[in-house]
């Protein structure tokens, strides 16, 4: 893997932009493109000095292959903050969330799963090194930034991982169509890991057998399974409502 | 727009032939994936009387463009299913949910919001004509199949058809990240119709100011929204979930 990436799009540069603008080698973007979004991340840049330098589109659509760019590009260096496994247990609190992924393979899925995470305060995502897509430039545009403040952790051994990560204290849960609970009958207080499977295929084996429990989404229609960002979703929102709701509900 | 339509991957395939066979003109396949998915399409496919026609991986690219199509492809006649929004809204329940769409231009989170809200049990997907991808194969393949029996219908002004929708007893809601109301807090008794704009720009004002109410989905990260598709499914699942509460309070 390169020590360096290329971030392609407004969300994601300007997520860089923001957290970490001094990773930033160079900046591209297409002068042709005149409308209210490239004026702001003109504006963010300068105000990050950092200087950007107009290019034909041609050559922003080499730099980052089939991945849709919006006329932006950015060249960076990769940011440092991936933690290990154990450096995120070590951060694990009542209301702490983890996101383990096991074999996701197409990247814009994999980026628009790290999104959704990010968005849900999600305090890490596990996924196993060998069986995942990487984290290429259509995975960073789908993820929107995501990656610059939501710890992605790739492990060797995925089952070993979920073993510690109960040892920690965290519970697992994995989404499994054939589930008899659905997640709303479910208890989700205390730490929590969602593991969520590859479409078509679900959870692997070994890896259903080492959760603790599982869970399906109710579908009401005929299709068979949801796009794996949207599971991913819709699981994580419902935990973070809980914590909400026991808020709330605490001073009565 | 041609009349046949060619719809590509296992899902998209297998649900065509689980609910319109007598549609398919030819199913084409790529011989040398021999795996379980593919062993189970060929025998659904001579259980509906469709022969499958062996052809390389190149020409089923053709006939798709760019869309994944993992082996298999079927040419099929456009399904006629698709009613007008006055059918839709003449068989409106108290359940009933509708999804607007307002200007999703990426074929594939147009497929994976149909997929979203298919599962979800949605009456029906209404979109603008002029503001909107169409359903390309690229969108068919995300929509994994949903579109067989989910009507979607495109209008020419979508702000009229929101007057014919609240007129009909329809309350409309719009997703909009700096509403004031979070999705949890408002009441989402009654029928409902869920209203998503494109992602960057949101609903538009004009649409904006057609909804009954506004509601954001609480972000706890640093990105600035979810994928449309995510967000789709949060705010589809989470009305359902108040249904079946209500269903289950019913009774004390």
């Amino acid at each position: 893997m390169s020590q360096r990436t290329a971030l392609a799009g407004f969300h994601a540069v300007t997520a860089r932009l923001r957290n970490a603008p001094q990773t930033i080698e160079s900046l591209y973007y297409d002068p042709s493109r005149r409308d209210a979004r490239m004026r702001q991340l003109l504006e963010r840049a300068q105000q990050a000095s950092v200087r950007p330098i107009p290019v034909e589109a041609e050559r922003l659509q080499a730099l980052v292959g089939q991945t849709r760019h919006q006329g932006v590009v950015a060249l960076c260096a990769r940011l440092e903050h991936v933690h290990s496994l154990q450096q995120a247990l070590d951060q694990i609190g009542d209301e702490s969330l983890l996101l383990l992924l096991d074999g996701i393979t197409d990247p814009r899925n994999l980026g628009a799963c790290l999104r959704t995470a990010e968005a849900a305060g999600v305090a890490a995502v596990v996924l196993p090194r060998d069986r995942s897509a990487s984290l290429s430039s259509s995975a960073l545009k789908a993820a929107s930034g995501a990656v610059e403040s939501l710890p992605v952790i790739a492990v060797v051994n995925l089952a070993r991982s979920m073993d510690e990560i109960k040892e920690a204290g965290v519970r697992i849960v994995g989404a499994d169509h054939a589930a008899p609970s659905s997640l709303y009958e479910l208890d989700l207080r205390g730490p929590l890991a969602w593991a969520l499977g590859a479409e078509g295929h679900g959870l692997r084996r070994l890896t259903r057998e080492r959760c603790d429990e599982l869970a399906r989404i109710p579908l009401a229609g005929q299709v068979e399974s949801l796009n794996v960002s949207v599971a991913a979703g819709i699981c994580l929102f419902e935990t973070r409502r809980r914590h909400s709701e026991t808020h709330a509900a605490a001073p009565a």
